[in-house]
């Protein structure tokens, strides 16, 4: 596996390929839809320019353990999804199937049948005269005010530590908790690596974030110092980038004192075990990693209700400098998650451009240049969903003027513009 | 893997061996028992002769994962089993247990003991006896007029394609599926490969018969035209020989004015997905597979229910020439396979040579020559099982006649005869 | 894999690494102490002297799947359950947590944290004063009565048997099983292999005793002859040293009529069949195993009561010499082996030394020499237990007369001792 940040130094543009395995319910397909956000905006950002969408299957793939054919509509939905999150181009993988190998039945847009009367030419050919309405969207960004650290030397060093639960750290899936709450809120979101420039976001979430070398700890407790709001949890700052521990009490990298605790031991529960939290909100339940955290100046925001540890801080936040260093020290199975995420966007005053209420399963992202903004409001679910802006917009397909309540049909995507004053 | 057929056009006569993996309940082994028949009718059609039961085991093998002991009566129920389907011999492996190796604990006639005292050694001289009586049915010959297309070069292409589910297609199990409809009525049947002679048989299934050669496809066409009735199912004619793609829309090798439809799009269901299917009698559910056809002339005989493509067929009649050809578009549990074969045996006037309703788990197939026909009566089940005969019949052991209700009793084999005039 | 009796021949003193692997609920850490004592067992036994604890991990080690804290008071229960069961030292793997590299998260005295301040260092040092007090203990030696046969070369052998339940004939479970019903009654065992001399102890359990040669045929023989009670089970002695089956009928080596019967066959059964098995003490369910037995002057004990051999014989006892011989011919699951061990033990007038019944997942294992002896009683539960002894014993910690009720804490050890008169 490449280290994609790396490569992106040495290429002119970013490209991606995506080929989301939809299940045919709601409640999956909105976390694939999630899982899709979240690699386009790990794209746009190795080079914090626009992208190119390089492959997408028209039609089933053909190596998923399940081939499952792309319902009616869901094509143009994740097509415009990629452009809504930064994309200035949509194109396919494969133009004609072949009549042989190991990809002939690879959905493409010209099937073996040969004409242009097959379902997925159609959709193809209608998504085509749409994106020619959108030419005044290519080179536009998001500005995003919040960002996830999500860097590969990490991911490659807990892959690696004998430890823990041995065989999955579940990395990805706890960076994707913490962005689903961005997500189901509109909110644009940069997925950045160590190597990026901490002073451009006002709140910075780093979940696992178990490799910190000295200078990323340094960087970290600038960020703080001025005024930044940081958010690490459990497995914080344990190794350096040689992946060697730090001494002297975990987190290191001089991030204990921005943090204000010691974690002194990790528990692994077994997959059938939990463990009692209580919050200001009541109780939760702690899965897979309970740390035993001690404070050295925190505020204790939850602790433990059960086990050997009770009692114990589960959760803390420190003030340093002009900003916050939130520590959350165990695994929740999302509500936990979910509470500090609004407490936090709340505390930051960071919200979607479009709107402060969305229906789950829509997202409203954003682009813009010194012009105009563009939002791309979506409807990952298969009923029909009621929109209300707080300011008026206008369609950027027929210039009709948006400014109060309408219907967002199923899998169905609105652009709308607003000029900038 | 070898390709029987080919082989046996080299060898002098056909032989097979069998170790049934008897479960220990009726419905478990009522399967197990149609999978065995299901062999010894392909090992049969290799050559359209007689053949040998080459191997099999008394008492309990010893490389199955759990080694079962075979059931009191078990043995000589699987045994003449070989006999009622084309059987020539009945031999085992092994003599006498090896002392050591591999082979140590696999059934044999003489076990460590070494004595004559043992179970096994008791049944085997008992059935001994019993084969000693049926010297006059060797050589004899079902006379099937039924023929299920199984042919290796379907299954390597099938097993290679990678799409749909990719990791199993489920070929067997669906042939078996369609074999059991005949099995459960005591009809004899011939598993052919594509050089064999379709003229043979009133009435063809060829389940997922995904390779078709333009030849295969011209002779079938030959077949229908000449009056036979044709069932295929979903994946039908996708590719040649050489497992490139048909081009010009699925079914191709001329099958499409055949069946009188467009196979467009193949929807794959994960394992947990139904769709509802709506027939002439009543709803039954789709699974695995769903295929999305267009009438070109062929009747509707069962539609989609639910999903995006409701209200396209499901399955179709297409009368051509002198024939029918029955197109079934998606995978089902098995309550729609065995109406539709009701339906076409009735239509083709298919039926057991000995009465018209078997009780579940007995079956009755028959050998026949010029002078007689014996039909071998099989109880797969635990209990005493009532049967009628629509004609008189005589006990080839006893010569008793046998023209009324009678008594089967558990694991029992009766073989009658009956002179032909 | 070693014969590890084979390597002690040739070293000065046994040891052995000892890392349990706690599941945090009573149940099952019950098991897992189980487990970890029949370990400390076979280790003591290799040489028939005390041994050293080699490595044993403080805190969490890092290569299980799921790296579990060790709970508070569990590290000084499981170290001085060494003691109990024979070692003469508690050591451990590691002293100081490595910075990096695969054991770099395994548990150590001294943390990269680096103080005396953590949870794991107090507790170590706890155990160490508390150790200082056993020096009379090194050297002593438990003096068991009864013994498990358990040899390496009888594990390889079923290993390798092609035959029966495949993969795993578990050979281990069942050792364990018969070992459960000695330590939940704090009985002192043995556990040897086929060079020991079988003189020393009253009564020998040998399960699955697949491999017996004409010698260890013998030696068994002369045990029971001389008034030993011997219990086995299914698959006793099917094949010799070299791994032929003994000819003649099972079981062979001589043992046929030891115990006086002959098995016929044995019967694997699917993982969800049981058999019913009728037993003076009221039905029981037989699973995995069942071999068709037949008495030679033997009495049967235990009788099946389903399936095709239903009546026959399925324990027996066969008085032979001075001696008696069990015989269990199907697997239980605990039950029927918990009651024939109480017979047994009864029968056989072995007990504990401290009392005469404990509650569940407390033990009482003793070490003596010719002036004391010492018992340690050590609670596995997370509950308070309450013991009473039957004689007057003084505690080793602070000379304090025990003798009458009292209570052992949650995961609490207590040494009393007992001058010999």
């Amino acid at each position: 596996m490449l280290d994609y940040r790396r490569v992106n130094k040495n290429v002119d543009f970013s490209s991606v390929d995506i080929y989301p395995k939809w299940k045919g319910n709601d409640a999956d397909d909105i976390n694939v839809a999630i899982e899709t956000a979240l690699d386009y905006d790990a794209t746009r950002s190795y080079k914090h320019k626009p992208f190119l969408l390089m492959e997408s299957a028209p039609g089933a793939p053909n190596w998923f353990p399940y081939n499952r054919l792309t319902r009616a509509g869901q094509h143009e939905l994740v097509s415009m999804q990629s452009v809504a999150h930064g994309a200035d181009s949509v194109q396919y993988f494969q133009f004609r199937k072949c009549r042989g190998g190991f990809e002939k039945f690879h959905g493409a847009v010209v099937d073996h049948e040969g004409s242009e009367n097959t379902r997925i030419f159609k959709e193809i050919s209608a998504l085509g005269k749409k994106l020619l309405n959108l030419d005044e969207v290519v080179g536009t960004m998001p500005d995003s005010r919040v960002a996830i650290i999500h860097d590969w030397s990490n991911k490659w060093a807990l892959d690696d530590a004998a430890a823990f639960y041995r065989r999955d750290k579940k990395l990805l899936p706890t960076v994707t908790q913490f962005y689903k709450s961005l997500w189901t809120r509109g909110i644009d979101t940069d997925i950045i690596g160590f190597e990026d420039d901490f002073a451009n976001y006002s709140f910075i979430i780093a979940p696992m974030l178990y490799t910190v070398s000295e200078e990323v700890g340094k960087n970290l407790t600038k960020f703080v110092e001025n005024g930044g709001t940081l958010l690490c949890t459990y497995m914080t700052a344990m190794v350096d980038e040689n992946d060697l521990c730090h001494l002297g009490g975990f987190p290191g990298a001089g991030l204990r004192k921005v943090f204000g605790i010691w974690n002194e031991e990790i528990d692994t529960l077994y997959p059938e075990q939990k463990v009692l939290v209580k919050t200001e909100n009541g109780e939760c339940e702690a899965i897979d990693y309970c740390e035993l955290i001690h404070t050295e100046g925190a505020k204790v925001i939850a602790e433990y209700a059960s086990e050997f540890y009770a009692g114990m801080p589960a959760a803390t936040v420190n003030e340093y400098g002009k900003g916050k260093a939130y520590y959350i020290a165990f695994r929740d199975k999302g509500e936990f998650t979910e509470k500090i995420m609004e407490k936090i966007l709340s505390e930051t005053k960071i919200s979607s451009k479009f709107c402060s209420q969305l229906p789950y399963g829509v997202t409203a992202h954003s682009r813009e240049d010194d012009n105009a903004v563009y939002v791309f409001l979506q409807n990952f679910t298969r009923s029909e969903q009621t929109l209300t802006p707080t300011d008026s917009w206008s369609n950027i397909e027929n210039n009709e003027v948006i400014n109060k309540e309408f219907v967002l049909l199923p899998y169905e995507t609105k652009i709308l513009k607003k000029l900038k004053v």
